[in-house]
């Protein structure tokens, strides 16, 4: 019985023997697909579809990727559902592919240009912000209070900066601060005080006796940074400590506020992109949208950076064939070992990342949901790997070691020198940060229409087939230029959304 | 040569062989202390003299306690630096006192009340606050920005209503969240909920496709919440989240209005008492003066918390020897042995906890550190331990198991179910809680005086013989009862200083 629907099916890649079903409601028993194949079951929305007869134990390929193997023979037009694939064993980090040298480097891209802020180090800022740093929780409440004064009383004065931001979190003190692994946030602070975003230049407001003394923070990457410590002597309390702060900021803003944006190249741009609340449509739209941009992005020459170290484990031999170099493919290796080894210390492995949620959607397991992730990373070869709170070195595409957890990853992301962020959801996620604009992109239409003051642009056209995944790519990278340029702010950036960092700690609080 | 000076030298304890100098410029050489020791060099302030002679290899009594063996034979009036005494090995888990029962349950205290919010499960709140909880970061910019819209729009209403409380976090997402020790993040959050400042219903912000699901976060313990969940399809976008938010917090205002304060037993009162930001004075003015009060609490019938691990472990076995029973010292010994578990696991130990500040201020080790800390725990047996993240399940004086990070300690007495907090500083934090008022105890006058709107009392007046201990124990017991019954507003909750939750999670990040 063939329905009157227009059956959409997602295939990734010529060579994959399934594909997904891209309509809302699935696609009943029968239907006749565009190339001939006739469902032998319903299938729901974001399941997959057998394209050809595969028999027991032969591979299942998506994403060109095996993402399991078929516990049983399965016939063209059969629903491939969770139960039809046995997950593989994670893969081996021995011998894997070294740079193999068959990812050429994409073409260059020209033409292209935004307005920011230029540093006198020469990195540039999307935004213009007085940042306040600090060394540790104990100065929140007076550093959120001052913030707020800020706000209110000065910033009217000074047209041309766009905020003032707080960088509050909780590490700094009650910590082992000389155990393995403490340098990760110790670096990622030092690393967000150096945001192109903070003009070169925060303002940073200490206590006196925390164990993350100012000096140790800024390290030798950070010189001269004005300095509030509370406990000094010339602070007679809380009101004293706000004039101290205010009379800084004053300054410091009336620096910020001759600046001017002056046209950049796009090589000049630093985008982080990651994925949250995903749905079985993110790896097929959005995602893959993304891997358009960030191509884009990287033949303009500018830094393009993905990260969740979770959901590109069972791709790393995908990673490290691209890796530009020998040294990147060990690099890459290097930070799976470091976070294999963290997740066997804390009695857990890589399974811990998927949920019931993902597999209701369609998402078979970690393979398939992290091959439906690392398409973000788009086609180029990779060009350097960033460890957790590590500044970026190079352009071109990086990967930036971090947890998938949404706020871990976009804290490591702003200290590895982020200024634009582009957050895929399908599930839906009001994130936002208040440092860096965040273009939130749905990856499908219900989702866009139903959050039409949180979504900055809707791939869910893609499933739909009203766009190809070109053409949103090639919107979305047109509107991260306009939103690095300042010219429409990100729905998040309009409401003031912000969550807090979240520093990355591995080693134990005391 | 005999000086002018009245020196002040502070023994904690009649056994103890060494006692510290109180006056702010130690004392010179050649001053004959009140008991006729003659200095025999200048002794800095909080640094240690030698109160008779102690033989090579003897034990160095502090607080009664061995705080380390001579490395060398010292004369009756030497300054017992740092290099004169070796730190013990930490104590064995094994073969502890047991219940030894030589302590004897404190007189009752009988006569003082509070006025406190009765709730229906039989607790009473300090303050009348609507809280706002979430089950992850995602909702943190949505219900921080609801939060302030409540603060201006709706509570000038309710006049009843003291404020309402966002309680954001970053937990909820991309944790491992059945891995071992999960359970503590968990519970923590659940118990927060739970808090008696909270009148017994707080609302509830989820998102819809987050691990920490809303009943999982409220367990069996807290039913019909009011949950608004943003993934929801009736919220068609951000104005409508704000919307749905508001008009359950308008309903819940509404309940809340209409309670009002009764006359309490002290019994009904839960005070979390910890030491943050400490000097060598912290041990011998402000935190013997909690100890006092604390005393007064348990004698009363009240529920008195002590926490901070590292800054008991070392004195474990005075611990045990107080326990109420055979129970209690297990459970105590169980807290030290999964700590000490937990620091290993992070390659490192108990000296993670001191500084070099502790030491300049004389603090010869952790030891020393540890049986400062401890005295705020007063003398009364101890009735019960808390495991992090639980609900206090008895009244009397209990050891809540936290880290001594003075946020993730108190945002675990928080869940153990705290309503007025209690918070000693030598080098001076301007520490705050939006759910619980906290009273801040200065170590010294010097810091009184500067941070005189940031300090509520003034333990310097030990040092310097205008006050004794005990007086001072009484001014903060009388203090505790006007704060928690509303009729004196604690410095940090007038100027609203308000640190953020640390929820302590030893399970690994995704």
């Amino acid at each position: 019985m063939v329905t009157a629907i227009c059956p959409i099916v997602l295939r990734v890649h010529a060579d994959d023997n399934v594909a997904a079903v891209g309509n809302s409601g699935g696609l009943p028993a029968g239907t006749v697909l565009p190339d001939g194949i006739i469902l032998r079951r319903n299938v729901p929305q974001g399941h997959k579809v057998a394209l050809r007869d595969i028999g027991v134990d032969e591979p299942i390929l998506r994403y060109r990727a095996v993402i399991g193997h078929a516990t049983r023979d399965i016939a063209r037009g059969d629903w491939v559902d969770g139960s039809a694939l046995r997950m593989p064993a994670p893969p081996s980090l021995d011998d894997l592919p070294h740079a193999s040298g068959k990812v050429a480097a994409l073409p260059p891209l020209r033409g292209h240009t935004f307005e920011g802020y230029r540093n006198a180090d020469g990195t540039v800022g999307t935004r213009n912000l007085l940042a306040i740093g600090t060394t540790v929780q104990c100065v929140a409440g007076v550093v959120d209070h001052a913030a707020r004064r800020i706000r209110e009383e000065l910033l009217p004065r000074y047209r041309n900066v766009d905020d003032v931001v707080a960088l509050d979190h909780v590490y700094g003190c009650g910590v082992a601060i000389d155990a393995p692994g403490a340098e990760i946030p110790i670096r990622t602070l030092r690393n967000i005080l150096r945001n192109p975003n903070f003009g070169g230049a925060p303002l940073l407001v200490g206590l006196g006796c925390e164990k993350l003394q100012p000096d140790r923070l800024a390290g030798t990457a950070l010189t001269d940074l004005p300095l509030v410590r509370l406990q000094d002597e010339s602070h007679t309390g809380f009101a004293s400590m706000i004039t101290a702060i205010l009379e800084a900021a004053d300054r410091r803003l009336a620096q910020l506020d001759t600046r001017r944006r002056e046209t950049c190249p796009v090589s000049d741009l630093v985008v982080g992109v990651q994925c949250g609340g995903s749905d079985a449509l993110s790896g097929m739209t959005a995602n893959p949208a993304v891997g358009v941009a960030v191509d884009l992005l990287v033949r303009a020459g500018a830094t393009a950076m993905f990260s969740e170290i979770t959901e590109v484990r069972d791709g790393i031999a995908q990673l490290t064939a691209r890796a530009a170099t020998p040294e990147v493919a060990d690099a890459l290796i290097r930070e799976m070992r470091w976070y294999d080894a963290y997740l066997e210390r804390g009695g857990v492995d890589r399974s811990a990342n998927t949920t019931p949620g993902n597999k209701a959607g369609g998402l078979a397991n970690i393979v398939e949901k992290a091959m439906g992730s690392i398409v973000k990373s788009g086609t180029a070869p990779i060009a350097g790997v960033v460890p957790a709170g590590e500044r970026a070195d190079r352009k071109g595409l990086l990967f930036v070691a971090t947890p998938a957890s949404d706020f871990v990853c976009g804290t490591l992301q702003l200290a590895a020198g982020m200024t634009l962020h582009v957050f895929t959801t399908g599930r839906g996620t009001p994130y936002g940060l208040a440092a860096v604009p965040v273009i939130k992109v749905a990856t499908h239409n219900a989702l866009a229409e139903r959050w039409h003051d949180l979504i900055d642009l809707n791939a869910g056209t893609i499933a739909t087939g009203e766009a190809s995944v070109e053409d949103v790519g090639q919107s979305l990278f047109a509107l991260m230029l306009d939103v690095a340029s300042g010219r429409i702010r990100s729905r998040a950036e309009g409401l003031r959304l912000h969550n807090a960092l979240a520093v990355f700690n591995p080693a134990p609080v005391t």
